[in-house]
């Protein structure tokens, strides 16, 4: 018997390294606690990320054990369930505004874009997986994390853990728990 | 004689992958071309980036050797010069509604980030540096692309290449040319 590759639905051109075919976002996670040194690895790899006059306008805030659950509870309803199986939920926070002259940072969510894809290529070393979620209740993240939601403001919530057998998901997202597919790179690329 | 380390103003947690730590952004290149399948690879790595609702919300635009000095021409006065000896120049764009139901994209900035992220991470592993450039003639190059500035607008121009000595760059740029430090861990991360 094969077993079925889970990177079927994923055409790279040759050679593109497999850290970036084979991260995904899974929702099967199991509840293994993330060994603090893993952690501080994965977390230190999105500081080295380049960022607009290096202002590095990305936060990130993590549960301890005593605050798990408030986390979860500041996710949407839809992605509590399976979250909470994550050895590890944060929140990335954004600076909207240059420290040095007050001025709007245009490029300030874009970094933090590329500060949470180091953080999830470093969890892949690491043999773990991330998923960040829209899904969450903005106005009481800003709350719990003391931002004004206009000069600081979350703007995802994460997990990040060991994949679990997708079995324990729900039929609905239990369907869905594969990696999934990407437009042809003509879509996303012209030449001029 | 030992030649001094460039990494000297890094402090990574011990383990993180120098793949991110020897990440940075130099303006120092040479004009060696890049061959057609390196590009291809680098630009292929952003597609597997993750986006709320798998959007895909980045575009990439790469100039030719037709057109590379009217690439130039859309960066402000100040990157032309050193940005003009890079193999290649381009613009990424961004799709800020999302195309199922017409609303804002709320993570599509963020989500641009990531991409760009895998790119200048699969350009490291090609020898290659990347550097993002804000300052751009932003309304010139959405004319130059045919994007609105509403619904799909320029975020950023960036260079990819091979580096060079920096030596070539004038005095005010030869003394800043090495890789930035970055605020201590404890600044950007906080457990509660």
């Amino acid at each position: 018997m094969t077993l079925p590759n889970p990177y079927d639905y994923r055409d790279p051109f040759a050679g593109v390294s497999p850290l970036f075919v084979e991260r995904w976002s899974p929702r099967a996670f199991d509840s293994t606690p993330i060994d603090p040194d893993t952690l501080q690895r994965v977390m230190d790899a999105a500081r080295w990320s380049p960022s607009c006059f290096n202002e590095q306008p990305w936060r990130f805030h993590t549960a301890t054990d005593a605050t798990f659950d408030q986390f979860v509870e500041l996710l949407q309803e839809g992605n509590r369930g399976w979250a909470q199986h994550a050895g590890v939920i944060g929140f990335l926070s954004v600076l909207t505004r240059f420290r040095h002259n007050g001025k709007a940072n245009a490029s300030a969510e874009l970094d933090c874009g590329a500060a949470w894809m180091a953080m999830s290529l470093q969890a892949r070393m690491e043999g773990l997986y991330t998923h960040a979620m829209a899904g969450i209740d903005h106005a009481a993240a800003d709350r719990y994390f003391g931002l004004d939601g206009e000069q600081q403001r979350v703007l995802i919530g994460f997990v990040i853990g060991y994949p679990a057998d997708r079995g324990q998901l729900p039929d609905n997202l239990r369907q869905r728990e594969q990696p999934s597919a990407r437009k042809p790179l003509a879509e996303i690329w012209q030449r001029y």
